[in-house]
């Protein structure tokens, strides 16, 4: 039996978290940490586990967390696990990071986008960057996970084959995301409205997004070369899923099959990524409550492009399930193992 | 390992079952009956199970099926089920029909409700009402179960107590309903629509609809004697989930705790219903992708009426998740084997 | 030129009679009062009035407004306008007021219902009821109107003939109303987001809602006796829209061309209001955006009951549009002025 | 008093003409054109307009139509117009034409993208492109006018200034633009029903849309040179509203300043266009109802790109509107006759 600890249970990540722990038999959740809830019970602030959990909301003691769980997830606002995690902690426990504190090497950086000294810079060349269908091996060895932001999760993905293989040329990679609004969190804010979100549409964080140098970061890596890349997300009227359209110059004439194949290189035997058949299109709705990538792409002959578009559930492959994904990987299990959820549909 | 056949499997109840069933390994799906899609596979109509399934769709041929089917579930039109059952298939293969044929006992009723002549009345005494909660033991020994409509589910089961101890007057019930737009299926019609159901609410089959027999012969086993209803159904801008809000009047002053009293007296040990504290009322998103009803209930002394409120996923409770229920108790299972999932929020 | 001032401009209902009134040639908004937003440009808060309005937001000094506003409308919380109001104002200006303040003929029932002390009781006797289809004559002469409530409107008006002529028992009355969440104002909470509202629905002060002694009072004057109703409001995931399922037990046997005699006695010259023919249910998406309340009804032989149903949009005809209506009253104009707007459809 | 005939009036885009046009006192709507319907009340069909209009649904005889009408608008499926009109209808009356038969000049171009032969390629010539902002002079002398696409609208608007000063590379533009579920049009398709298309978003017509060439015909008018495009169109889960999101390297350092001049120069006079604020975004929801086009940009110094972004509702701007626009223009009325709505919101 694995002891979970969850600092942030009550955000729409970490609720998301322990809905996907609770239904597996292999795992107990010891704390639900909640700052705002300290003391209420869990179940009564997510009631879709009433009569199933009666446990009351916990403090955000990770201390004193580290001594009873075997890991812990922080789905915590940023700079929350940074400043917690000592080596003590460490030593005594595995930490899966939902936040951006430790997903990107370079803290000059960091503090550059999230206007945050980092705190504890001295964990980030151990930590890893927790995408398994990249560092797989890394995450079976690592104390400290920094589990992917949802857009890079999906963006970095989508293209990963294509720069790795390249394919495409990165000086034109254009993002266009598009969200559910379950990625603006459960805080109460006027512009998180039903009546505002309902039948509207927006872009947000033009060119400005602290995902960006996320998603930059890796791709340098599958680059083998600095990557600067133009993201753009928006809000979409539903409750998951994030969908990226993709776009990027082709560096040589190829064909459907040809690209197929350098897709198939890296993905064919990887379980959450379904590579679509030509001509489809991915849609949110079918990897909905679903930790699977669907990844799909078009040949633009007349502008030389290709189109790349992908498609996740935000809190599921964007964050709490890969987050369980990582999780099976450091302890040595099957890696979708409480992860087979098929989309709900409709 | 059960053989299971799926007979409609294409449209959202059918489909809704597969997804259910596929995540069981005790289960093996062996025929996906479609007769719109005959030949075309089943995961090119149902993307959430691309990669998953790779059967095409099967006609409709029920002897055939029974022949090495352990279980056939029928998720088609009214009038289908009755007209290929016999006792031959029977004799084979245990049957859980999910539309209206066998719920109704008095063949006279169903012809007046559907506009349909019974073609097998002779089935009708044989054939179990599949409501797990009420007629556990006779589903044990059915070859047949009569799966029950999604109205009748939930209205039913928020009622039964309070009917049953003879809390209310049953000649004042109303029950005023709200369901998802999943409940009008898969079939394409202008109001059906996105852009004619989006932002709208109505009212249909007023003083009409055909689950209005079926609840009341439930609620007249309840009472010990014949019951007449009034019931509303209403179309609600969402994909899933049924709210019932029923109003009945005090036989004598009860307080909120007789009341409490009364369902416990019947549903404290059931998994699947979730009696809410006092004060507390039924959001069908707690209970969304999962097979759990959600019950409440407010006195009002104002007008010696007793609010009734139940919640459930039509799709699952309403349909597949209760037909797999009916299954499991059938083949001597854990009555929530493949049943545990917790709704999906948000 | 009819000089307006709004008090509480920025939540919905001040911002829908901003647009409604900036349409009308013959106004002219003097003051966009808004507490939270003192300085803020209005345009800068409701930017679909971007370019046509540059008003920055004042304050709620209502003494102060009356002396340069032909009429004020207060679209506050409850408190607000009693707490204000004074005859030195009323001397110089009409007041139409959104808020409960002075719906309630009597200050005790107010006070039990809004646990709010009402601070100018004075003023009860004068103040009119807005309900121009019932209340014409008096708003025409009135200084001060009570704009009825989003529920109280639509449930009395499908009432109102039925109850007049006596065609139902009062006893029996129970309003099952839906509204969009639009109901629910600007203000951030958690239940108001977007993610907790959108793919539920729920049921919400139920046995004690505070329309309920408005609906009450309206409906004891029609039936010249007290009346006591079941009132059961809930939150529908669309942004507007009322729909009123309302049941009464038929006082006698009736056929529905008496039925609709009935309503057409009170309603035929009404142009707000439209009867809908036999058979027919409404649907809010057809009044969305207008001023139009839609009226059907069905006799259900089998239990005695007349099931009537109606429907409006909740910021027009339930709060800003009647206002306006109230306003041409008050001004001596068609009553339709401004307010001929065609629900928006798809 | 204007005489109008609609054909294809029971279409989304038809039923919104017919809406924007009963608002108006100088229009009589002579013919109610649609083949489905005819003999059907129009009133029957969309109830918005329920109590205010008694006419029938007529055929689509454009010959007959042409004695009576002083201008028909065809909201028809591509193909229809062209097969029409002949030089003695345009001689009698005038022509505004909401499919895409009249859009491009190059009959091989249209050929290629709509799969029709051209049949009356000998009025490509006269017809002018509806675009009032660019084409007002010759608007205003048409006989026959092609009612631009919605995306083409939107995306062409959002680029113009930016093409035409010569300030982005015309190799370098990706668009990337949202639709809501209105665009498909009201026949009944699985694809479009609410439970499909809600919580959902997929892109489609990836680089095969045919608004393709419709665009850049006039960006290349714009640019004076042949200008090739990628275009993207997704599904989002509202009813009306279109954004593009629209991408290009800028051909030389610019600052905020020197770009919102750009865009100044040639739309700071038109009552449509709403240029926003430095660093705002546009949101469907604050066009949705209205003729506004909101157009707001970002320059990203990282990229050396420009992003462009603009937001219509696809009825209005994006079709019926602009449709009304033309006809002002011909009839020698002020632009924005009938068509000042401001957005209804929330």
């Amino acid at each position: 039996m694995i002891k979970v600890g969850i600092i942030g249970a009550t955000g729409y990540a970490g609720a998301e978290l322990a809905r996907l722990l609770l239904q597996r038999e292999d795992v107990e959740i010891v704390w639900y940490g909640s700052r705002s809830y300290v003391g209420e019970d869990f179940a009564s602030i997510y009631r879709n586990v009433s009569h199933l959990v009666e446990e009351p909301c916990k403090d955000d003691d990770m201390a004193k967390l580290s001594e009873i769980a075997d890991v812990i997830f922080t789905a915590t606002p940023q700079g929350f696990c940074a400043s917690q995690v000592t080596e003590e902690i460490l030593s005594r426990t595995k930490i899966i990071d939902l936040s951006a504190d430790f997903r990107i090497k370079d803290a000059e950086v960091y503090e550059q986008w999230y206007k945050l000294k980092h705190p504890t810079p001295q964990f980030l060349p151990e930590a890893v960057y927790g995408l398994p269908e990249i560092n797989r091996e890394k995450i079976k060895e690592a104390r400290l996970v920094a589990n992917p932001g949802c857009y890079p999760t999906c963006s970095f993905l989508t293209l990963y084959p294509m720069v790795k293989e390249g394919l495409i040329d990165t000086d034109t990679i254009i993002i266009d995301a598009k969200s559910g609004t379950s990625g603006a969190g459960r805080s109460a804010k006027v512009p998180s409205l039903y009546c505002e979100v309902n039948e509207s549409m927006k872009p947000y964080g033009v060119a400005s997004h602290r995902h960006t140098p996320e998603i930059e970061e890796q791709l340098s890596y599958a680059a083998g070369r600095p990557v600067t890349i133009s993201f753009t997300p928006h809000l979409v009227p539903m409750n998951r899923g994030i969908l990226a359209t993709i776009y990027g110059t082709l560096t040589k004439p190829v064909t459907a099959e040809e690209v197929k194949a350098a897709y198939d290189k890296y993905y064919e035997k990887e379980y959450f990524i379904r590579m679509m058949e030509p001509g489809m299109v991915p849609q949110t709705r079918w990897v909905e409550g679903s930790n699977f990538v669907d990844i799909a792409f078009q040949i633009d002959p007349r502008t030389n492009r290709l189109v790349m578009m992908g498609a996740i559930d935000n809190m599921v492959k964007g964050a709490a399930g890969q987050a369980m994904q990582n999780m099976n990987l450091m302890f040595g299990l099957p890696e979708n193992t409480g992860l087979k959820q098929i989309a709900v549909f409709p």
